[in-house]
């Protein structure tokens, strides 16, 4: 992408309502614009990272087995009333009468709605296992919505939800659920940990809430300080594997870590004191098992192997993907701006020409970015006829990890600049070894997707 | 994809709520569930189908370089009546009251809210042009919804916006917007005719509604049968070009084509009679030019080359993406079922098994659900234990344009079947004979996406 041909309102100020960075980035980075209290619009750059997100969780929970669909904003109240959880979600519940005077709502979870799809269509125990989600826009009606995409109203969430014939079946449903999103969280750049939480209105007998461990997080966190030190990495799983999803789910919730809502003063004191953490965290996804609180009360059944209709035992599981776009930018910033992590980066790399115009400057950032896009990569190029200074501010703000700088004097030597733009390291080299490391840099980003050999696998066959 | 593993809830008796074939045909194959009236959820095969259909439309207007973002669903009242159409769109508009009895809407539509976004952004004519679009969920409460998501309550749809300097440039972005949408509708399969049009709520000098002949359209239509054989096919376009888009916008719109809105009997009739046709369409897209009509009374205003202020001259631009789904059907299928055209069908091919638990018809399937997927294809294989006709009549219903079919018998004589679904004409060959069948089917479907080198592109990369 060109800059001279893009939308990236980038502002000067710090706007004043921002309490928290990431809120002040996304409106000075150009990612976002308030339409309402809490509610956004994505502008193009934030779009771009939220659409990449939502391609991380899609690759991911299919890698699981996990089956795509979607269902509606707008639902019917019948629903919830047959459920009981009318009245559970009070004012948070968006209220809605149609021109027919039928109550209505916008969705704040699904429970209710795939119930009533699973119930209509799945008769038999042969059906199981099976786990459907979606990533689909939510609505809170949040008293203060605050913390910009944070704390909105209107929110982008993955909500899956599992059916299975017994306790057994669905307790590795969720081990599968758990494994998937520490995959996703890790792809992501960042690391969440699993804690044990509360069941709040959804219910449930366990569930794990991942956190992300950031100074400005609105929940306080205990935990074994030996548990940052867990990475899943690039290590193989067989989702199907009962074992080894238990495995994975032994290892990384064994140690002590918990919310406020489940701490234990007793328990945790246990853990050696060199070794006690508190701390602040973000919430950025959850699990749950909760048995057959749905499923009784709206007759969601399957005729057993004996022949008997027994009630399925579900969870449902949840992923933040807008407050993630802030989660991941309260991880990875600095004072001058964004830092992305490459597997999200809206961009993968940033060209600045020191002198537009030139004609040898211009010539090799051409170069430069007909060579990224033949690779498969995008680069932003600043085409624009500014400053080097404006341009070096507007490349750190809006973070992408690596910016090639061309101008006339390193062209003369052959040379471009390669920086990081996390350590701020700058590197001279000619613009075809730039290329090669940064095409370096990618690689392992390009495999981790390749679910399939990549060689003529095209983006309309993904879903 | 297994078929035993996948959500596929197909219906053996016709939905008798069902008026027409794609309504009737989208639930039979278990592609979508209605949620309430007018509102449906989308089934894994219907969501897979839904999302090829936006990649095409992100894909054509990337190339026609517009801008993707994110507008919510949800609008406060106030722009609204700033634009002085709070009232136009009287019940149809999902009018809500949040918990601090702000009013607020299910948008309908994005004009004011782009509206907004730009007069807060942009204040020079360099910054021009300018077009940004989004596909986004709407909601129309229509009175009585009915044809399944033809006429929808909850419905996805691209919309878009230019913003340009002057009258001149604003109909460049008509045109290009104009081009782009004929690329789309084939990719898709689809023959739609710009038809002369009525501006409606949105307003607009000029505007063509995209318009696919089925029987089962809403619209009636006049045209020239010339019309017909027009064909946007493989050509390349600048899209900067102002007099390629033109040339293009004659050739697809001087002659007679129009709704029954603006149709006129006496221009019809110098037509020659043989060439005189009347028919129904369904609308699948419309495009906009509106001069000044929301950025005068929103103050959208740049700073002209003189210094002073000038009102920019809009358009809005629309592609109904679920209505298309439907569409599609309308124009696609038999009485056994779906076609899908190559470009949009939710699976390659379907694999059947004609004796499922026999070694080496297992093994036959096992090898070509491998190789076919090995070139980036995604197959269905039906694993499931059930007899031929059965499959077959799956197969059939959800209309993937290819089938193999493995058997026993077959096999000792080397050889699978490759039926057409839509000529119903079947071959012998050798499996690998099929796969190399395949691959060259879809090879232009793999081409045409490809606005750079596939070789290393990703699908994370794409938007």
């Amino acid at each position: 992408m060109r800059l001279s041909r893009y939308f990236l309102p980038v502002l000067k100020e710090t706007p004043s309502e921002a309490q928290i960075a990431s809120h002040r980035l996304m409106l000075r980075a150009g990612m976002i614009k308030q339409a309402s209290a809490g509610i956004y619009s994505w502008l193009p750059l934030g779009f771009k990272v939220l659409r990449k997100l939502e391609n991380i969780v899609h690759e991911e929970q299919m890698r699981a087995g996990h089956i795509p669909m979607l269902m509606p904003t707008i639902q019917s109240a019948d629903l919830w009333r047959e459920s009981g959880r009318y009245d559970d979600y009070g004012e948070e519940m968006l209220r809605i009468r149609d021109r027919h005077d039928r109550d209505m709502l916008y969705g704040p979870t699904n429970e209710e709605l795939i119930t009533d799809i699973f119930r209509a269509h799945v008769g038999s125990y042969k059906d199981l296992p099976l786990t459907l989600y979606h990533i689909q826009w939510k609505f809170r009606d949040e008293i203060r919505p605050r913390f910009g995409v944070m704390r909105g109203r209107e929110f982008y969430m993955k909500d899956g939800y599992n059916f299975d014939l017994s306790k057994e079946d669905a307790l590795h449903a969720y081990n599968r659920h758990l494994v998937s999103y520490l995959r996703t969280y890790e792809r992501m750049g960042l690391q969440a940990i699993p804690m044990r939480a509360d069941g709040g209105p959804i219910g449930g007998d366990y569930t794990h809430e991942f956190l992300v461990l950031a100074e400005t997080g609105e929940s306080e966190v205990f935990y074994d300080s030996e548990i940052t030190d867990l990475r899943f990495g690039e290590r193989e799983i067989d989702y199907d594997s009962v074992e080894q999803c238990q495995a994975v789910l032994e290892e990384f919730t064994s140690r002590y870590a918990r919310t406020d809502e489940t701490h234990d003063e007793v328990i945790f004191n246990e853990v050696p004191e060199a070794r006690r953490r508190s701390a602040r965290g973000i919430e950025v996804g959850q699990i749950f098992y909760f048995g057959t609180k749905y499923s009784e009360p709206l007759g969601a059944t399957v005729q057993g192997p004996d022949g008997k209709p027994v009630p399925v035992h579900m969870g449902s599981h949840g992923i933040g993907v807008s407050r993630l776009v802030g989660a991941i930018i309260e991880a990875s910033h600095d004072e001058n701006g964004i830092i992305w992590p490459e597997g999200v980066t809206p961009f993968h790399a940033g060209i600045v020409n020191l002198k537009q115009g030139d004609a040898e400057a211009d010539a090799a950032c051409e170069a430069l970015y007909a060579s990224l896009t033949a690779l498969g990569l995008e680069p932003l190029y600043d085409d624009r006829d500014e400053r080097a200074g404006g341009k070096f501010a507007t490349m750190d703000l809006i973070g992408l990890p690596w910016r090639i700088t061309v101008g006339p004097r390193g062209l003369k030597n052959g040379v471009v600049e390669l920086t990081s733009r996390k350590t701020g390291e700058s590197e001279e080299m000619p613009p075809e070894k730039a290329i090669e490391k940064i095409a370096e840099i990618y690689a392992p980003h390009h495999r981790s997707v390749a679910v399939e050999p990549m060689a003529q696998r095209s983006f309309h066959t993904w879903l």
